[in-house]
């Protein structure tokens, strides 16, 4: 290997069924040099010292890149499609569309990904256990959230940006996914599975199941 | 006013104390042509069917710039170090430093305005008032994130990207600010209260406060 392409190769930090499985799939749509290195979350090993250095939060992803490690999973989307602009991982740089697509990271992150915190981690809120009522209110809230980006899908999709498949969609994609034991998965909102299938069809879904071997999950077929 | 000047006009659609403060510190620190719109809670016209077709999920802030609403805080503040690259808003695009940057904009919303919503709206979670507990638990999870703030400030301030004062640190001022009638305000952590201190006594933040007349807050002096 080049000392070129040793230069630019990416290590993943990551661990199957979480957050890190989207910028996976960010590094092979790129078609990025890359390494896996797996945090066993069973021993806890996402807050050892060695990895707290990398990510002080103790969470995955992490990637590290030319000796610096990058975190929170959909600024790392973003720092690849800076690094691989012709990838066509977002619209293009400065233009309505690629602001868009950075306002839809920022809303998936923020309403999506912190509230499946809360029903995957309870003692997040002090609980040891879900009080009376919490799961189902927290169902009620993500349900919301399905909603109102059905309703988007309806009016402007098939994708999150339109017309131009995105990062926004892995990353929304995978957010879906982890609904699939929840009383009201997201797959039975139509755009919304519509969308999963086309993405969970593509050669890079594929191979980052093979890579990782995470629980099976088909959302459906596309139309 | 010229025509130019005309379309570069932004419009601020705000509400006194709320997230949208950091957008007008942005457009403020950036010496933007801009106007404001106040959105009046009071009567909910952040639910207003006029409103909602520019903010669908009805919130604060909405930012208009040449017939487009955006939303998203720290998306808005990305488009506008974007738009005024000489600003210093941010570390310059391309660099490690604004990865970095956009790095901690996406861990502040993600973690702490996400959490803030669930102690301001309770009702979020379903509940019309806080179950025996939460408020404690919301506090001390709140307490985690400003432990984790100083450790980082403490190592790499003052402030969050190192000597260079960007817009997460008026984000972080911003969220701070809301915690002012908690228990534990956010000012009893040393750097996190110097770096606060810092942002309030810049002319962008005391030209906010006479245009939006919020609830008064000093967070005390810079040493
Ligand atoms: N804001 C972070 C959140 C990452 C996160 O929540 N990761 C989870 C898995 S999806 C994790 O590492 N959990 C292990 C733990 O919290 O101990 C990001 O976007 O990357
Ligand atoms: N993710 C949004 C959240 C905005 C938000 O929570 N805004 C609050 C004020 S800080 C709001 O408009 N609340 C009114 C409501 O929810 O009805 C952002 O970053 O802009």
């Amino acid at each position: 290997m080049s000392s070129i392409q040793k230069e630019s190769m990416y290590t993943l930090y990551y661990a199957p069924n979480t957050a890190s499985m989207v910028v996976h799939l960010a590094l092979l749509e790129a078609q990025a040099a890359y390494q896996l290195e797996k945090v066993d979350f069973s021993i806890r090993a996402q807050k050892d010292p060695a990895y707290l250095a990398l990510n002080p939060q103790g969470v995955v992803p992490t990637l590290v890149h030319e000796g610096v490690a990058y975190q929170e999973t959909p600024a790392i989307l973003m720092l690849l499609a800076e690094h691989f602009p012709d990838a066509g991982l977002m619209p293009a740089a400065g233009s309505v569309a690629h602001a868009r697509c950075r306002e839809w990271l920022f809303y998936l992150s923020h309403n999506l990904h912190a509230t499946y915190r809360l029903w995957f981690y309870p003692e997040t809120l002090g609980f040891s256990d879900y009080p009376s009522g919490l799961k189902e209110d927290l169902q009620t809230r993500m349900a919301g959230f399905w909603d109102f980006l059905e309703a988007h899908l309806q009016k402007n999709g098939p994708y999150l940006c339109g017309d131009q498949l995105s990062l926004a969609d892995f990353y929304l994609t995978v957010l879906m996914r982890w609904s699939r034991h929840m009383p009201r998965p997201a797959t039975g909102w139509p755009a919304l599975q519509q969308l999963a299938a086309r993405v969970a069809q593509r050669p890079s879904w594929q191979l980052m199941c093979e890579r990782e071997s995470p629980e099976p999950w088909h959302p459906g077929a596309p139309a």
